[in-house]
């Protein structure tokens, strides 16, 4: 393996922790709204904003109240007029991103981390829209501290230019989705995930602002290849639900014959092409957008190691 | 154990199969669409219609789109004039109170059973409002044939006389809860159980139908005694989850100190008075209306040996 070049990053002084993005996924809803109690405002030398960003949808208890808030940050919606007939999630997009960004400006939050559940059995994931050293390591930090627990990284596969997620506001960013938690319901085990993993993210800045250097070395990052729909009859109704062989088992490869589907009529489907890796199988939100699970393939990057930039 | 007398019933020539009742709860629905596409209208002799009860829920994917249809089916309900005004779920429950009742009449359906999910770690339960020899019959008979797999019962503890929810509108009724399962999900574990559990209830009406007698015996009912709500802060934010000891543990009797929240800063709340067996912990419905869990009494039943009434 080559010697890689020491990476220097400016120091994260501005970190935003948003939650309620999507109003039903209550951990985070719940983690920003004890952050905000406990008035959470600078950790070390570090401010940090803590952002309740949907709170109409929260109300409701609901993913969204008019369209979901987590695809309006791209720069069409972020700067399209806005009129008395705006829909309320790209008004408070555009209220976010004047209070976090401007999304890809100087005046933009250093990091923004965005709290989400999954109905999926994803452990903790973070999900990234492209790859970026400094997210990358915190990553790894999380990963080891949180270990045996399983830690994964997805790159969603979206160029900045078209990201859509409020996480892209931020001049760093990701998304923590911890899972299988049900929408509108609060669990003790995933709110302790969530927490501790916005806990290391605070830790691991606080060292590299003290000015430590983090090493080279290894991670595994999914990045999504396709999306799959459920099988459906001619009027557009799903005909089958995930395989059992399938649900709750996340991350594991599927091979060419595994089952994926199993009819109401008992019929198995069986995965066809190449062998990927299953993801966001059955998460709830999907069903809308006709999407059964997604597939990636594992990738590993070498990270060079990375310490903060000296003025 | 003293003798007991034979009790015997009309046969069951009438029987519906509702779902969609809460329209999130898919296993129901999706029960319900594939015996419609199957053109199921009779079993044997019996007479069966399959409704989807709460439609435009279903479309919305909620539970309800007004009100909880399930608590519409009071007499105050179903006798309230209908206007231009009227809450969507009050006129569908008269309608279907026209289709399968009129409640408490002799043209009501013989069985009405009523298909619902729940995120709570119950697998199969029947709800009943009442103690039925012949239902019980019918808990008895699916308890047995699914063994391993455990199926219970529950008293909901409501006099007919009050009752609010679809199955009182049968002469006979027991609404069918399966879980757990997140709303807006369905996994093929829950909807085979569910479906095995309605086949098991048809077969055992075809058995009774056909002059079988089904012997004396005991059943364990758990009767509702009372519901906990989550500890609240004074503007009525719940401040704790489920203890993780507690959570998916329904069912399991609670001792005086047994864990029950925990709260977001770490605080564990311990179970206080009689010892009682919680369900529906953690049920997603629940959280409007202020109820963490309920907790029940086990009651044991001895069952009359019942048989069909001979004209």
């Amino acid at each position: 393996m080559q010697k890689m070049e020491l990476e220097s990053f400016s120091p994260v002084s501005t970190v935003a922790v948003c939650g309620g993005t999507h109003g039903n996924e209550l951990t985070g809803v719940y983690v920003v709204r004890e952050m905000q109690k406990q008035k959470v405002e600078k950790v070390g030398l570090t401010s940090v904003d803590v952002v309740l960003t949907n709170p109409r949808a929260v109300a409701l208890g609901r993913r969204y109240a008019e369209m979901d808030l987590n695809r309006c940050f791209s720069d069409a919606h972020l700067s399209s007029p806005l009129t008395e007939s705006s829909v309320y999630e790209v008004r408070r997009a555009q209220e976010l991103n004047a209070q976090l960004g401007p999304k890809g400006s100087e005046a933009a939050v250093d990091l923004l981390i965005d709290l989400h559940n999954t109905t999926a059995n994803m452990g903790v994931c973070l999900l990234f829209y492209s790859i970026d050293w400094l997210t990358l390591h915190i990553y790894r930090y999380i990963k080891n501290k949180m270990s045996p627990l399983p830690v994964r990284a997805i790159d969603v596969g979206v160029p900045i230019s078209d990201a859509y997620s409020l996480e892209a506001v931020g001049k760093h960013g990701f998304a923590i989705e911890v899972g299988p938690q049900p929408n509108g319901v609060l669990r003790a085990d995933i709110f302790n995930m969530m927490k501790k993993t916005v806990d290391l993210t605070m830790d691991w800045i606080q060292e590299f602002n003290s000015g430590c250097t983090f090493e080279a070395g290894e991670v595994e990052v999914f990045t999504v290849v396709k999306s799959v729909d459920y099988p459906r009859d001619q009027t557009g109704e799903i005909t089958a639900t995930i395989h059992p062989e399938l649900q709750d088992n996340d991350f594991k490869l599927l091979r060419r014959g595994d089952p994926v589907f199993l009819s109401f009529t008992g019929e198995t489907v069986e995965h066809e092409g190449d062998e990927l890796h299953p993801f966001f199988v059955n998460e709830c939100a999907y069903y809308e957008k006709k999407i059964a699970f997604h597939l990636g393939q594992k990738t590993t990057f070498q990270l060079p190691p990375v310490c903060m930039k000296k003025n």
